[in-house]
Parts: structure tokens; sequence; C-alpha cells
């Protein structure tokens, strides 16, 4: 770490407490970005492989402008009329199936979840909930209780039951196919049953449909269209939380339910929404609307204000016009590929997944009994950053490279990549 | 309701559901905004008298400034090193006493609160909460359980306790001065008595140092002192939530607990902070920050990104340079004076209350019986709408109209405001 990075480091610890979240064993202390191009405070430039929140590139002077404008012009609460959140809405409801056609905008991910949560206390009557004992699914009190990682002061409150993350690299069913689907739903159907029989209830399965932060499993073709059946026959709602796979990561469709083939009855949104001003919202349908609006009061002061809603609207705009979503499937198939061929070259790849602009590769110490290598994958990271790349890792062992670029990435930006990769990898 | 405004009405149904919080018997369609005037679809301009977000007026020119430049230039999470946020963090705690010194950001007051909620638990070890009967803190999960106005599906938890509202018109001990003090202490104690005597045992006292939503009642000057020293005996801490009084609303003071001379443990932040832009945060000293850090995971993506710090050092920049604080305090003396001449004339204020740029009058039917007029005090609001005036009621009754604009607010805008209400509490 050199003399700057040390100081603002001790200045930090200082002013945000220590522990503060912080990338990087030699963080870097960034200070301009553009595209796809992060530049720090020397002027030495990092290609950017992991941020999904300047969806459209850090910076998009169209999205610049979108906020100039409307924050000179106008920017308050919606419990005055304006044009711009219903404009939005109808746009972004009009990307979902028709069941889902009303929304409520919030300004974070964990706000909708938050949210999303007691819609399904609402509409049910019931309060208990089901997820990935690896996910997370944001920071407010109520959602954090999900998470297994840390549990809370106090213990995680009982209505929260877990299931088994699925891996298609390391099966819970022993092979990959028919018995994996049926030992997830298997785990599911005790959950419920367990839930059903404590005073709570069962009220929803909350899912990223992608399993982002679990290590994006390649599942089998039915699996979330089973999922999802056992949830709904059981008087349960889905709650699909498309932080990380909506808004056409996936390249082949705009959501990452459509890619699983289900239809959710409420959709989160988050982070990429407005290229990094802070705005999340909820989708569902209107009857589960009408219950939430009937058992809860909610306003929220900053939530689709004018400003973040022309933000928002200037994003379906740019991925709309400049065909992002072929982007991202065409960069991530190419990606796919040349990852496939370095791990003719490196035995440290284990596992080559995901789609789009999300994918990676699963480190491991030994390909047969596919040792998880979480510290080469940590070591990895870290000498990517010193070779001007920027990535992370995560899944259930931490021991998957994430890349997670902006919509914007290119072949030439996956071959430096790939390069790199190579190079380092030979380090290792 | 003109054509228009009821086309809008019925689309922002559809699209965001039905009971969506909305203002006046006839909305308001606002498309622009300039300091403390407000303009619709027609052209009619709106003094305006009720928000408090847009705290250095409406699309003030250096904030939108501030929001475009650094747009322009970066934008991104925490987790790497940026000064806009340490700046920022230190300029801010430098306005607080010297304990209480480091922050957390984040993106709304409710996120704020939910945090200083589990910094109670992880200083204290134990998770009750005590607040007034008819406070409201935000709207996630956690925090809502606060607000007694509708209880969440599945009930209340008990791990939180209502005290009743300091009301210093109907003053709960009868007269006002000691015994009313004495009066809400014994109720506190009661509390925290009873909350030591469950499982979850006493944690923290959350209140807004001004009782704003509670009606801003005028409080014996050493109400908070023995409060917060009662709190403390009892191993508790508190959280002031300065989202409406804080950042100089009450013109003596930056900060709404200075006022009522107390030193808090955490304090909360929201809406004026960043004049619209989705900004809170939680201020406290190193030893709740060091607990919170080590007793809970938490990361914001949005909280504390270098625009949000840019939008937020703006609104420090201009009430510093533009005096706002002696704006507030001299224009609120006006306006209390003026009010008290009204009430000559007009036997429907029953109370003229508040400091600063946050002040109203209680509406009765009787002065003597003080009998709440409620209905009254929505019809002067809608009747002021009509009359290019936006205000709005608050309190234990409903029946206090809430004037909190805007700290540019000047005296030429009082005259206004006093002579529409002039006219239209003859028509009542």
């Amino acid at each position: 770490m050199n003399r700057s990075s040390a100081s603002l480091t001790a200045r930090r610890d200082r002013l945000l407490g220590e522990n503060t979240p912080l990338f990087y064993d030699d963080p870097v202390h960034i200070v301009r970005g553009e595209d796809v191009w992060l530049y720090d405070a020397e002027g030495k430039r990092y290609l950017d492989c992991y941020n999904n929140v300047p969806h459209v590139g850090h910076c998009h002077p169209r999205v610049v402008d979108a906020i100039h404008q409307q924050a000179s012009t106008l920017n308050t609460h919606t419990r005055y009329l304006h044009e711009g959140i219903l404009d939005y809405v109808e746009r972004l409801t009009s990307t979902f199936d028709s069941s889902l056609s009303t929304a409520i905008m919030a300004c974070t991910g964990s706000e909708a979840n938050d949210i999303a949560l007691r819609m399904a206390h609402s509409t049910t009557g019931r309060t208990g909930i089901i997820a990935t004992d690896s996910t997370y699914h944001g920071n407010t009190a109520a959602v954090s209780q999900l998470s297994t990682k840390m549990p809370p002061i106090g213990g995680v409150e009982n209505h929260v039951r877990h299931v088994p993350t699925p891996d298609s690299y390391r099966p819970l069913g022993g092979q990959f196919g028919e018995p994996f689907t049926a030992r997830f739903i298997d785990e599911l159907q005790q959950a419920i049953t367990a839930l059903n029989k404590s005073k709570h209830g069962f009220s929803a399965l909350i899912i990223c449909p992608y399993f982002a932060n679990e290590g994006f499993p390649d599942l089998p073709d039915t699996f979330m269209k089973e999922t999802a059946d056992v949830v709904h026959s059981a008087g349960g709602i889905i709650i699909a939380d498309e932080v990380q796979p909506g808004f056409g990561r996936l390249g082949t469709h705009m959501w990452g339910h459509e890619r699983v083939g289900i239809i959710p009855d409420v959709v989160t949104l988050g982070k990429p929404m407005a290229n990094g001003h802070p705005v999340g919202a909820v989708v569902t349908t209107s009857d589960i609307m009408k219950s939430f609006r009937s058992g809860y009061r909610y306003f929220n002061t900053f939530g689709g204000n004018p400003v973040s809603c022309a933000a928002a609207m200037a994003v379906l705009d740019i991925l709309e016009e400049d065909q992002l979503l072929d982007n991202a499937a065409a960069v991530g198939r190419y990606a796919k590929t040349e990852l496939i061929r370095l791990a003719d070259r490196h035995d440290l790849i284990g596992d080559i997944r995901g789609q789009g602009l999300f994918f990676g590769a699963e480190l491991v110490t030994d390909r047969t009994a596919k040792t998880p290598a979480p510290q080469e994958a940590d070591q990895l990271v870290n000498l990517l950053r010193q070779e001007g790349i920027l990535t992370g890792t995560l899944g259930v062992h931490r021991c998957t490279l994430k890349i997670r670029p902006p919509m914007t990435f290119t072949r030439a930006h996956t071959d430096l990549l790939i390069h790199t990769l190579d190079e380092l990898l030979s380090r290792l």
C-alpha cells in the first residue's frame, strides 16, 4: 500500500469505523470512471470486470444529462402528481409478464426486498420465509435475517428457514439431472412443512433466479418451474430478487426469471436500475399490491422522485437503443469459450459457469476431488487488481471468480481479461 | 379535480396501486420547482410551506452543479478508497459533540433508523426499544414496528414499548411544569421495567428531539436531560432521530438535541441532508460503531457514494455561507409573532408552537375544552392549496397545521402565508 492509500485507510477507520468493507489487500483509490474503465489517483486505469451498478457504463453521459436536467427542474416526493414515475413504471412493467403490472419505487434493493417480505405477509396472512443457505438479499434488519453468514444479536428469527444452495458442480443429489431437482424440492417441502407446523406458516420463497451469490450454478431446465409449482401448491408466493440478473445482464432475456421459465409473484430490483443513482423497486400483481396497500401504510420520501425516474428511464433507453442485451449475450458466449480454452492450460480452473455478462470460473486445487481453492481465488483477485483488472469472488466456497462488468463490455475487453488471467494463473 | 389530474390519478392507481399516498382532495400536478416555489402544469405557482427535503430551496443550482460534476466524474460504492465520503463525514461530525465522531452513510432516514436499532442491540446486548405512541421513524419492517398507527401483520413485536406522547397543550400531569416531566419519566420507567422483565431487556429510547410528528410540544427546559439521565442510568442508549429538526431547521442550533440539552449516543439523519438526493446517515461514537461493525456485517451499495457526498457537502456549504440558521431563527420568530396576532382574530387557533422554520398552530373548535379540530384543519389545508400555499397537518389529534418550508423562506413569504391564513380562517 502506498503512503496516500495508507493515510486514507487510517482516516477511513477513524471516520467510518474499523471493519468497514474495503476491497483488495492493497485498496484502490479511484477518482474517475468512464464506460468500463476506472482510474486511480495516479492515473492508472483499471478494467472494471466487477461493477454491475454502472450498468450502461460509468458516468454514461445520457444518464448524467437526465439527472442534471431533472434535478434542475424538479425533485420532490410522490404525494404530488408527476408524470415521471407513471411513464417509468409503465415502461418498466411493459418488460414483464402482463400479470406484473404495478410497482412501488424505493431507493435500494434492500428496501425493495424489505417491502417484498411484507407483501408476502399481507397476501398470504402468514410470515414464514424460505431462502437458500448462502444467499444475500440486502441489509435491512428484516432482510439481513435471510443471510446465514452472521446471525443477528438475539439470533435468526425462526420465521426464516434455509434450504441448501443448489450447486451444479457438487450436486446435492449425486449426478446432475433429475435427482438434483428432486433433492432440492424435497428440502423445500420439508421447510414448508416445518413452517406450516409453526405459528408463522409458509408465506414465500425468496430467490435470485440466477442464484448469483450462491455461485450461479447451471441448473436443469425445469428446476425453477418445478420449484415454483411446489411453492404455489403450498399457497406461498415467489419473490424473485432480480437485483443481479435483471435488466438484461444474462443477454438472452431482460429478467432472470424469464430465463428459468417462471413468472414470479413479486420481483425486486436495485443496483443497476439507474446506473448508480439510488433507485430500487418492487414489481408485482395488482392483487398483491392491493393487499399490501391495505395491510400497511407505506411511503418512501425519496422513492420514485422525478430525478430517480429520469435516471432509470435513461438506462432503459440506452439498453434498448444500444442493443446491450445482444452485446451481453455475444460477449458472454465469447468469454466462456475463451475461459474453456484457458482451463486446458490451468488445472486450477475446476468449473466454468454463467451466462451473458455474469460468468466466472470456480477454482479448485484438485479437479477430481473438486477441492475449493478460496486462498488461490483471493490471491488471483489481488494479482488481477495489481495488473489493472477489477474482479471479486463469490459462491458457497468463496472460490468462484466473479466477472460482472458493465453491459458495454466488449470482445477486446474480454481478450485483455483472458490474457491477464492466463499470465497470472501461470504464476499461481 | 380537472380532467388532466383525474386522468393522472387513474393512471397512478393502475400503475402504483390504489391508496398510494397523495396530498389534497384536489391533488397538485407539480412540474417545476425553484427556491420556495413549486409550479403546476398550468403555470400556477405555490408557496411551499411544507417541504423540508429541498432544505436550501428547490433545485438549488449549487447542489445541482455538485451532483452534475460528480456524476460526470465518478459514482461508485465505498469499497474503494475515495476522499468524498471522508471529507463529508469529517465536516458533518465536526458539527456534533466530539464524542459523535463516526458515521455510516445510507440512502434514507429509514435505513439510518434501521441501522440505529441494530447499534442499540450490538452495544447493549439487549433488543427492547421504547418510542412514543404517536411517532414515525420510517418505513422498513423493523422501523415501522415503532409506529402504532397500523399494526403489522402478525402484530407489533413485544420488544417495542410505547410511552405517551408529551403534549404541552393538554399535559399528561395536569399543569405544564415539573409534574409534566415527572409523569413522562414515570411512564418511561414503567416501560423500562417491563422490558427488563421480558426476554428482550431495555436497549434504547428512540426519539425525535423536537417530537416533530407528535406536534412539536413546548417542553420544560430540563425535560430531555432528565429523560436521558433515566435512559442512561438504566444502561440504555438514546437514539436521536434528527431527520426533521436537524441541519439547522430550528435556527438556534444545528441539531435538535443541542436545543434540548442532551448528547445522544446515536443520531440519525435523512430527508434534508442532500436537498432531495437520496441520502441518510447514522452518526455515533467510535465505541458504538465498533460494536456494530463487530456484531453485524453491513454494507450499503449506494450509501456514501461520491455523488451523494457531493450533494450533501453542497448543502452544508450553502447553510453556512448563506447563514440560513440565522434566517430560520429570525423568520421563525417573526412568523410566530404574526400567528399570535392572527389568534386574536380567529378562535379556531388554540395553540401556537414551534421554533425556527418548523412551527404551526393547533386548531380547536373550543378553546376552553381544547376540542381538536381535525376536520377544520384538513379543510384549511385544502383551502390553502387552492390559494396556492402548500402545507399539511400533524400531531396526536391531526389538527396541527404544519409549516416546515425550505430554509430560504423569508418574511415576505411569511406575510403571504399569514395574509392568506387570515382570509381563509374568516371563511371557515
